[in-house]
């Protein structure tokens, strides 16, 4: 399990099944390129023009108003849904295999239904999956941005998500879903432009994040700036900082599930043997077999760099900070859309209680809010695994929401 | 905070107090030297001579019965209260400025009153302070060791504890006292020697660490052994993994505190500044100059291989396994002393519900068990943070053991 789905077990529809939306292909757009115009930040930078990758399965009807926006987490991208085409490149060797990320949830009949909607998901700036990143080419020098990529933060992927709505021609959006990251981008967006979404779903995610989850991102992007490859993010002609990537991957990786989860696959269990070899350095756990594969596979696909600039613009977002002068019910009553909010029970990075602040804060400004908590013991990765409870949710609250 | 109290603010007693055991000077003993009587580990590998550290405070009374036995932490050492008289060298600089690391708990008057025990503290094999580790010479090469110090287990440590009473003439203990690995260690000399020991005192430890508390040790150690100035435990004579050291930390720190008390003492708070400079290399948050500060005080006090050997030897630990097949019940039935169990309602390193687990295995054998789970918000750390009510529970329990 991992927040991006690449580890969940799941029957996958193959492209050919009538639940799939079959094979995939992204598509870019530029934005923010007519001269003068850039993309201000909320740094205060500016950047244009701006690649964004996206894909989109079933079709936009003609009064434009049956878009669902997905919003992907920390590791995902825009290929929510389906298998892709190809080529797959460096970093998306791994799709070879593996359908989108939410294919569960996205496709004829599925919760987000394409047979009715016009399902869009669009890449985050600073990703390394197609959208403008510390990977893309500054088109200034004709090398990677590295870390003189300007910092992002989730209001700036909000401003991105509704130029992309602009450009496709999408004024309101019957509602915009994510988990984790996703879910801190779903809220942004509601406040941000609380008349562009009729609905909004946020999975697994808060107002914030702990400071627990501060720690954990500081400790992350630690290992990956102590790594000698790092070389202050200019490693793309050179190796890549991939241990300290790993470790920060491992470390993450703990956070998504839950002791009860972990427990429960792996215990105490050695790594086929009986008795421990009495060592160190090599493999004695299933436990650290299993983290170790975990970022083994991570490292081929994703970039440091866009691993520091999301962290970052996670630690960033305080929602009330932003919208209500440090006052969470103040922020929250900038919603207009009719709202729903799943925790889970064991998710102890963005965990119930942080989530329940939130929903409170909607209520004293009587928002058409729903709250679900499920009992589930796949900590923060259950937003992915949840398969049929968050299907059932989701399906009800497209309808309620018309 | 840290477990082994290096930030816990607190009043001192200064070593003229009549509260202070005062000035304190590290005693050395070499057991297992004669020729054919190495010390024989679990692992099967054997290591002789073995040095070993230790202080005690107080007089041992003529019967020998007065002893309290203090077991430390993971990155602890046998200077458990007072003022090292020095001289320090490299590893012990810290000592300058600070008592020993349970100075709140042992002294005259105080919980492990020394006007009439006997405390006594012994480094453990492996560590980097005074007993014999990978940073010790090997005899046969003139060299450190390295990672060809043999593995170390909490049964091997509990041997040698018992090794050091033997030669100091001590029979019958009245307690053993620790918290965390410390507390690891008390557990084991009760099932490895039952009536060796007439009273246990078990703080924030169970019988093995949660699948969590696996996965985190084998991150950290995935740290120090990826960092490039690591070559396989050889670095004694040229630049040390701190890089790989001070993430580890970092992150262990984390695991000893809680949500709450972070974000109680940080929450959000930027450092020095009232909006973010937008940086990804540099510091936004209190909490992260904190873990920064505390990986770098860490780092130049503790030596990496001793990091590795210790947490591992957490890792193996597992009661049930060892001293009941499997069965936990059936190993607390070796049990004969007296013990007391505390635990802390914020601590997930050692959460309230596995240490209820030991107990109720203990119970089930009608064992002369109190357990005491303080309602607490400093997590792990609480053992050595409320130190008010830690001590009324010892004092009495120690008057208890009588």
């Amino acid at each position: 399990m991992s927040v991006d789905g690449e580890d969940i077990k799941r029957e996958h529809d193959p492209p050919d099944s009538p639940c799939s939306v079959g094979r995939t292909q992204a598509e870019r757009m530029c934005l923010f390129g007519e001269p003068g115009k850039p993309l201000v930040l909320e740094s205060g930078e500016t950047l244009g023009p701006v690649e964004v990758e996206y894909e989109s399965y079933g079709t936009l009807n003609p009064q434009k108003d049956n878009a669902v926006l997905v919003c992907h987490a920390l590791t995902g991208d825009a290929h929510a849904a389906g298998w892709d085409k190809g080529p797959y490149g460096p970093l998306r060797e791994y799709r070879r295999t593996k359908p989108g990320w939410w294919d569960s949830m996205i496709g004829p009949g599925k919760a987000i239904d394409t047979d009715r909607h016009f399902a869009l998901c669009v890449n985050v700036l600073g990703s390394c999956y197609g959208s403008s990143g510390p990977s893309s080419k500054n088109p200034s020098t004709g090398r990677p941005w590295g870390l003189s990529f300007p910092i992002v933060t989730v209001g700036d992927w909000a401003k991105l998500q509704v130029a992309v709505l602009d450009r496709l021609g999408i004024g309101t959006v019957k509602t915009v879903i994510g988990g984790s990251m996703g879910g801190q981008l779903v809220l942004e967006l509601g406040l941000a432009y609380p008349d562009r979404f009729r609905g909004l779903a946020i999975l697994s995610a808060g107002h914030r994040l702990t400071t627990q989850g501060l720690a954990f991102n500081a400790v992350g992007r630690n290992a990956i700036i102590k790594d000698p490859n790092f070389r202050y993010g200019d490693y793309y002609d050179r190796e890549s900082p991939s241990s300290g990537l790993s470790v920060a991957r491992m470390l993450a990786h703990i956070t998504y599930l839950s002791e009860e989860s972990m427990g429960h696959k792996f215990g105490r269990r050695l790594r086929g043997k009986e008795v421990p070899d009495f060592t160190l350095t090599g493999i004695e756990f299933e436990m650290e077999s299993y983290l170790n594969h975990q970022a083994q596979s991570f490292v081929s696909r994703y970039d440091a760099n866009s691993y520091l600039y999301l962290t970052r613009a996670m630690d960033y977002y305080d929602a009330a900070a932003e919208w209500g002068e440090g006052s969470l019910p103040k922020a929250m009553s900038r919603l207009r859309a009719k709202t729903l909010v799943v925790s889970f029970s064991s998710d102890w990075l963005f965990p119930p209680e942080l989530i329940r602040e939130m929903v409170s804060a909607m209520c004293r400004s009587r928002l058409p809010v729903s709250y679900v908590n499920i009992p589930s013991r796949y900590g923060h990765d259950a937003f992915l695994v949840e398969t049929g409870r968050v299907s059932r949710l989701v399906r009800s609250f497209l309808q309620h929401v018309g």
